[in-house]
């Protein structure tokens, strides 16, 4: 993105938000700008789900397009059931990879009741894991509401918030990955405190890669297509 | 997008979808090249519900980076479990819209018992609309596999296709709208013969609007996030 048309779309979205314009001006300026250059289809077609980042804080102007193309997203009768968590605190984040190493250990002893030593060497395993996930500066947890306009709709709602935010991150430079059960629901509801009232989509880590994953194989496009009807 | 990066996509994208390079050189030109200068924000921001099209055609090279999009989105495990119904013979789409009216009309005789007079009325207002929304040139119906490698997250996997699918076509100049309720799911399947094996997440049109749609007035930014946890 030029610098100018980032500024621009930064205005529109920061009064979109009721900010005012003089918040375009604290704006700061983000370390990715080189990155910022991809086009739509770059965007789409170079998103990867990354596992591993650099501490490199994200810039708060950054974020905050990131969740403004989130909440974009199409939604049913223009309902918007969606909250964003955003988890920073160093303390917090290292709560939900505590607990996502303890969740991970206790379901392999359930599982295959295993030998001290393998124990170790898992426990090993899964830590390193961890380790590199919950190395993000940032963590958005998206969920959404059971008690919006139409929550029959919220299941297709969620997943094209997520997607808008993946590709608005990926665009900007960062990385993320949608978390599901490597994350469980019951990790981020108990540790977010998260109400009854909501519906975990994903939890992403938002942050600069150590590097971007190779593609993984994909079909052709023409697998997918059937031409007029079955 | 400038049209030195718009072949460069098109190269890579038909080589991916095993194309070779020489099917590049026999893409129509898209109608909607100034459109498709939009950043990845724009096209995000810019995205509406469209329900109303000129007739002038798609060409296929636009049609095929708007399903690479599509076929890129995120998926669990890399299962990429969807189906892409293309429909473009304008026999099929009347069959659509016609069983659409029908379901209309027989919804309202039951929910209403209306007087013949009412009944009038109200069929053409349904004629009208059902005439605008079908009025697009293409239709694609996107579908999940329940044999997938993991159905049970086709639900995310879904969505988040056809988030794809809206943000590139809008790149490229071009309405879409997430149909489900108004264009029954019966109705797909029926007219498009869709095997039980099959999920429909939605259809929607592709074309040109006959005019954008206003953005629908949305939440401010602030009231969707929840700082580090509830």
């Amino acid at each position: 993105m030029s610098e100018f048309k980032r500024r621009e779309f930064l205005k529109s979205s920061l009064l979109t938000a009721g900010l005012g314009a003089g918040a375009v001006l604290s704006c700061a300026p983000s370390k990715q700008e080189a990155e910022s250059d991809l086009t739509i289809m770059d965007a789409i077609m170079k998103r990867r789900s990354v596992r591993h980042f650099k501490p490199d804080p994200v810039p708060e102007a950054d974020l905050r397009m990131i969740l403004d193309a989130a909440r974009m997203a199409a939604t049913a009768g223009n309902q918007q059931p969606w909250k964003f968590i955003v988890t920073r605190d160093p303390a917090v984040i290292l709560k939900l990879k505590e607990a996502c190493i303890a969740a991970s250990i206790e379901s392999m002893k359930k599982r295959e009741n295993p030998s001290e030593e393998k124990l170790k060497e898992n426990t090993a395993k899964v830590t390193e894991y961890y380790d590199r996930c919950f190395s993000a500066p940032i963590f958005v947890t998206i969920l959404t509401d059971n008690k919006s306009r139409w929550p029959s709709y919220n299941h297709w709602d969620g997943p094209m918030a997520a997607g808008n935010l993946m590709i608005a991150a990926r665009a900007l430079g960062y990385g993320t990955v949608f978390y599901t059960d490597s994350v469980p629901d019951a990790v981020t509801k108990k540790v977010l405190n998260i109400p009854d009232q909501y519906e975990r989509v994903c939890i992403t880590p938002i942050g600069i890669p150590v590097e971007w994953p190779e593609t993984p194989e994909k079909k052709d496009l023409e697998s997918f297509i059937v031409k007029e009807s079955f």
